[in-house]
């Protein structure tokens, strides 16, 4: 075991807190999948990462012994973690737990006054093989996907980390072309924009990417999404303008 | 993957009703440790089914590729399966994890009509470094053991297994050797008697375990908890009688 007690800690948090409301917050995908170099979603997945920046790939290779002092310092250096798996008996793959029994040593991941990882946000991306609805009480699985997690709920809450919403890919391979391209889009939003912001914030985040997508084959279809989501945008704005004019109306 | 489909399921549900009324319920103890072989408290439980009849202990080395058919045999063979392992971030070390997505295909799994392992019984006997009363809303783990051991939950509701109430040794090191006799009772009941049997049954139990138990070195300290056992049962049989007479005179 290396002994933490020596890693400088480089992360300063309002520089960490600035990085989160601007454009320079740093993303790291920790991707667990026994198939991976055949898996139809990540390759999607991947692929809808390019062109993405701050955003580090990060996929673990089954049986390989990993570097703890390097995997640590990817974690130190990025402000969102994600953990991407397929779910294989209401968890991640093994590798992903080996990783998380090796890399999270208790001094470097409890939320003490030295706690590195604390004030970062846990993400989680996996994908289902069964519809959503069956995990539920009185349903197929029995349990909530948030119940599910509770094992990755409980190592953010140890660490001091923010718990994100997380997001569940079921069924892709019956996704149509609209559903694969709000996948996309849900996906680069999760990788990327500020999490709980406001309706505003993540409307101008799509606009912004998409637009960044217009080189792309589909640009009749982008067009398309764009100008319902600008539409959507003005019609918000003339609604807050006119909540606006009779608040004053009454005010006066 | 092997062809589960032409697997004889030698698994006879009423011999197996009676094997686990009987003597003759075999007990599967799967244990995960990655410091297996310097653990105090692997070594204590260990010692602690030495004589015990009908119990396979099976210990998933580091680092194995599983041998899945001769895996899929042993869950066969058995009518309850124990996982043991010390809580890491949550959830069992990796490699049971490794053998749980090695072993447990689908086909063998599920609970269809074929469901092989339907109707057997899953415990948990988990170790804690930290005292169990801190797994709890509120307190610094913030989640329940219940809450955390959801996915082998799910795992039993999917193979229709009868999940067992979870065994929980928290802080063995602590323990005075008080505690670590009952410990060692839990255990071997947790392995070997009936689940959700009777009271009286229960008794009958420990004293058949304990009167086995003589040649041992604590011999003095067996007596007397035998003799409180005896005591208990007498006291509640009069009480039982008791109980009796009063319905009689009530009826009469």
């Amino acid at each position: 075991m290396i002994n933490v007690l020596k890693i400088q800690n480089p992360y300063n948090r309002r520089k960490r807190k600035q990085a989160m409301i601007g454009d320079k917050m740093k993303t790291l995908v920790i991707v667990a999948h026994p198939d991976y170099h055949d898996s139809g979603t990540q390759g999607f997945l991947k692929r809808a990462t390019e062109g993405l920046e701050e955003i580090t790939w990060h996929y673990l290779p089954e049986q390989t012994e990993f570097n703890v002092a390097a995997e640590q310092q990817l974690l130190i250096e990025h402000d969102r973690i994600i953990f991407q798996f397929p779910m294989y008996w209401y968890s991640a793959p093994a590798t992903l737990k080996k990783w998380e029994d090796k890399v999270l040593t208790r001094a470097f991941t409890f939320a003490n006054e030295k706690g590195i990882l604390k004030g970062k946000e846990l993400g989680i991306v996996t994908t289902l093989g069964y519809p959503a609805k069956d995990f539920q009480a009185g349903a197929t699985e029995g349990f909530s996907i948030s119940e599910i997690l509770v094992p990755y709920r409980a190592l953010a809450h140890r660490a001091g980390m923010i718990f994100m919403t997380p997001l569940v890919v079921d069924q892709f391979d019956y996704m149509t072309p609209d559903q694969q391209t709000k996948l996309l889009i849900d996906y680069q939003q999760y990788l990327t924009a500020a999490f709980s912001f406001s309706f505003s914030v993540r409307q101008d985040w799509i606009i912004k990417q998409l637009k960044k997508m217009m080189n792309s084959n589909n640009q009749a279809q982008l067009q398309l999404v764009i100008d319902q989501l600008e539409q959507n945008k003005i019609d918000l704005n003339d609604l807050k303008d006119q909540i606006k004019m009779i608040r004053q109306a009454e005010e006066g």
